[in-house]
């Protein structure tokens, strides 16, 4: 059984999720692959979490239990949803964070979780989530743990037109500094970003070193890059920040 | 077989940890899954990592191995100790790191090791606390791997009352900048940090916005958080740090 | 299965990589036990990658698969290799990547791969990669893979005599700060960085508490490090910068 795990954590609290599961699993662990999806998703960053869940869940087998935590109603008397899309499972908060990645993998049903537990002063990936998780990776059904409702949606937002250009917003910032947006295709003239022209091309090898470059990445998104370089500090940019991209 | 691993290594020296228990062994691995506590414990302190396992150790089953190593006395002639508690194993250097959590499970008997190994130039976690956790992991007994102990002990201290309020220390600050404590309950009067007044509170949900909160986490100790904000950049205070808060 | 994943990936593209391999195995991953070497890996720093393979793959058993991607190049229509060495396998770019640890280990065969995959507008890590790692997981032979190849080698480079000293380059500084030179052994006389002495020792307990030092790191290159400190803070130094040792 594959267990992925995408919170905003950092580290420790995430080790507690798997203790948990592995805990209430029959066989302690044996048949349990757990793969990290990341930890490090700007806390309370429901879109950036969002983003990277979207982004990875294609690569899984059917029958993966995916398990995330991003949320900053923390304490609130809320429970969450287990989804289930195209033979995956999803389990966690209902605000919206599993819904982009379960529609990319088929039509979403969701459940209501959470009346068995005591909503209170829990820490709800560890004390709900990963207890539910371990409940599917023994075989229930999601259908078996609540009742069907209609899950909190969530969209990325719309790239506007403006009068001089497009208006976008960042969803995410890799590790190179690459700047994913919410756009859904490249645009279909030049731009520039702060008055510096994006050179628009299909992969990054098309750029020069250090040339600022748009291109629609592998995940769906546009994304502005600095070839071998860092976007995000060349434009002094984070996620959650809103551009435009000006016509020239 | 379940090990986890706690260190304050980042990156790289861990896997090395991992492969050496994963060459020790006689099915090479088909049998353990390995769980990462936490990596990022900062440089050499102990409190930290120590309140990291003691927070995450209650959540594994009976059996599982805990290999930890924070110690500021690299490369001194000191090797380890193996610690029974409740069922679970914990393997590190003896400088009170694993007390705290293996206290807490149970009442601990500790083993010296290391008479096998050569002290010196070696890197412990990787060439005497890995292949301990080998030998655990295919069935050795604690006793069996050296003399009965008295281990050295810690303390995350008492928090002191002054003429204007309490002195407490930050023992760990975690990733949404929460600071935890050395008190085992909030105070039972209103109180200020830094001129601040902190709202005492059961869950993060009963304090508005930004409102700086003291509560008392699921770990057993009193917390200082900014609802959906941080409280470590809010007030500039890092792990370590030694705080007073003003009775108001 | 052991297959170990080295990145400059940070988060959630490792974990693509670890679904494609999960998803192409007949088992699902039931065998496979998987560790992150790091994906902390300066972005594109060939030589930092290379080092952080070649000190950890000495410590994993006979048959293991690791997966290595740091490539600057990425986008270039290059695929990679997979390199067979003492009973190990690695996947990666031909860039020099893999070499050292390969030759760590043995007398490397390395195998050109990727003509069965389309070059372009992928993720070579995630769409070439990962696969060839699942397909060699699955018991295909390196040379079955692809065509017989001279890889491109890669070298640290060798410390250069001046007229006053010592110029090495800095490959790697680890979570401590000590900074990883290009250097086999450590100075035979005495030295100083940026005019402050390095006291030459054997292990780092001869050393005072913050007294900076210069030692020979278990991995076989020297290494200056600042007792319970951080020499990478404390010099003002980095990965990739170059350095004068003083003779003195």
């Amino acid at each position: 059984m594959i267990i992925t795990i995408l919170t905003d954590f950092g580290s420790f609290y995430p080790a507690q999720m798997k203790g948990v599961i592995l805990s209430k699993l029959k066989d302690k662990g044996k048949d349990v692959t757990f793969v990290d999806i990341a930890h490090d998703i700007p806390p309370q960053n429901v879109r950036a979490g969002a983003f990277a869940l979207l982004s990875s869940v294609r690569y899984f087998p059917v029958g993966t239990i995916h398990v995330a935590v991003v949320d900053p109603g923390v304490g609130i008397n809320r429970l969450g949803i287990v989804v289930e899309s195209g033979g995956q499972r999803f389990v966690g908060p209902d605000n919206g964070l599993l819904i982009p990645a379960a529609r990319s993998m088929g039509t979403p049903s969701a459940y209501k979780i959470g009346s068995q537990f005591d909503a209170s002063n829990t820490f709800h990936g560890r004390d709900v989530f990963a207890p539910i998780a371990a409940l599917l990776a023994e075989g229930s059904s999601p259908a078996s743990l609540g009742p069907r409702v209609g899950p909190k949606d969530m969209s990325f937002g719309e790239p506007k037109r403006t009068a001089t250009g497009i208006e976008a917003n960042i969803i995410y910032v890799d590790r190179f500094g690459n700047l994913i947006l919410n756009m859904r295709k490249i645009p279909s003239t030049d731009v520039s970003l702060k008055g510096i022209k994006l050179k628009r091309v299909r992969t990054y090898a098309q750029g020069r070193r250090i040339e600022p470059l748009i291109t629609l990445g592998s995940h769906g998104f546009a994304e502005i890059a600095v070839n071998q370089g860092n976007a995000a500090e060349a434009f002094r940019l984070k996620a959650g920040d809103r551009i435009e991209l000006e016509e020239i």
